[in-house]
């Protein structure tokens, strides 16, 4: 069994945004040398996601109006977890759009559908905070 | 190591729909030989999810309206998405009920509480779409 | 290919509650002496979750609030499902918590972020349930 770890690293200007991840992603499969086997790939912050959607631009927006509707970052004074903090908002986020994917990895390369790619989800952003991948196979 | 992959083809003939696939998952685990390991199963289209729940008859009406709440079908216009799709409701359905599970697998069985069961979620239907098994282990 | 599996038991005394599973899971990990891996650790209850988040005292109310929002307990009678049963908000709040993480192991420990901890959450407690861990790697 090989495995193989890397960590990307992101700063997104805004407070919230997401970014296509899946070049690096599929460099870092390349580089690990394996062809088949199980591709991990997490937010290391509690604040941020990794999850699978479609890359068009429209959609984006919809997540963000979305999100914003089921957890809204204000009043701040709506959280218990704000004394100190402003980002209660961004840990409710973070959970409906997930920590991490786990992607088969077949021939060397990314096992997905003709529309699936991978997104980093900043919902607390404007500094640098990191991606794990971790891929076992052979 | 040892790794398997298959892919299963669902068709739902409404819009919407959850099909129980634990049976289909058995079988490739049975076929794979494989003993222990992990078991990922995934939808491989960004408007369905693969989720573990109840096969209860109740539960599934439940969620759909639920589900319906959050993230509505219409008015169509109310998002960006849908300029020449009707299917941005599907993303952020799929979004809620996770993409992919990750089963452990003992002594060559799904490794499963009592009520564990594998779904396929289906929120934009009417057409074939797939589902990946991927097991590596022993 | 080495694998380990335990199970962990927990009694939550109240209908909802949050326990921080981390010490028990890394307990779990330097039993197994895997090295590199990835790691599975997943509610074997379909009313219940094991997430990752932050470990902080003002968060967990947030995330009670927030979740009864979504999908409220009552009145009973919303939900089909709650024939013989009351648990069917159960069953939605932990859809979004989500049922397991997949975590690397590198060098012999839980890869984390600084702020990452494993959590039980429970939805329909005052019983015993369980949490199962699986480790595969070398």
């Amino acid at each position: 069994m090989k495995s193989y770890r890397r960590e990307l690293w992101f700063e997104v200007k805004k407070r919230r945004g997401f970014l296509n991840i899946t070049p690096q992603v599929e460099q870092a499969l390349a580089e690990s040398g394996i062809r088949e086997g199980l591709l991990l790939c997490n937010a290391m912050h509690i604040t941020a996601s990794v999850f699978i959607n479609d890359d068009e631009g429209g959609l984006h927006p919809d997540f963000e109006e979305w999100l914003e509707g089921l957890a809204p970052e204000k009043p701040y004074s709506r959280y218990r977890h704000n004394g100190f903090e402003d980002n209660a908002d961004a840990h409710l986020k973070r959970s409906i759009m997930g920590r991490e994917v786990v992607v088969a990895v077949t021939e060397g390369r990314l096992d997905f559908g003709p529309w699936e790619r991978i997104f980093y989800g900043e919902f607390d952003g404007k500094r640098r905070k990191r991606v794990l991948i971790k891929i076992i196979g052979e």
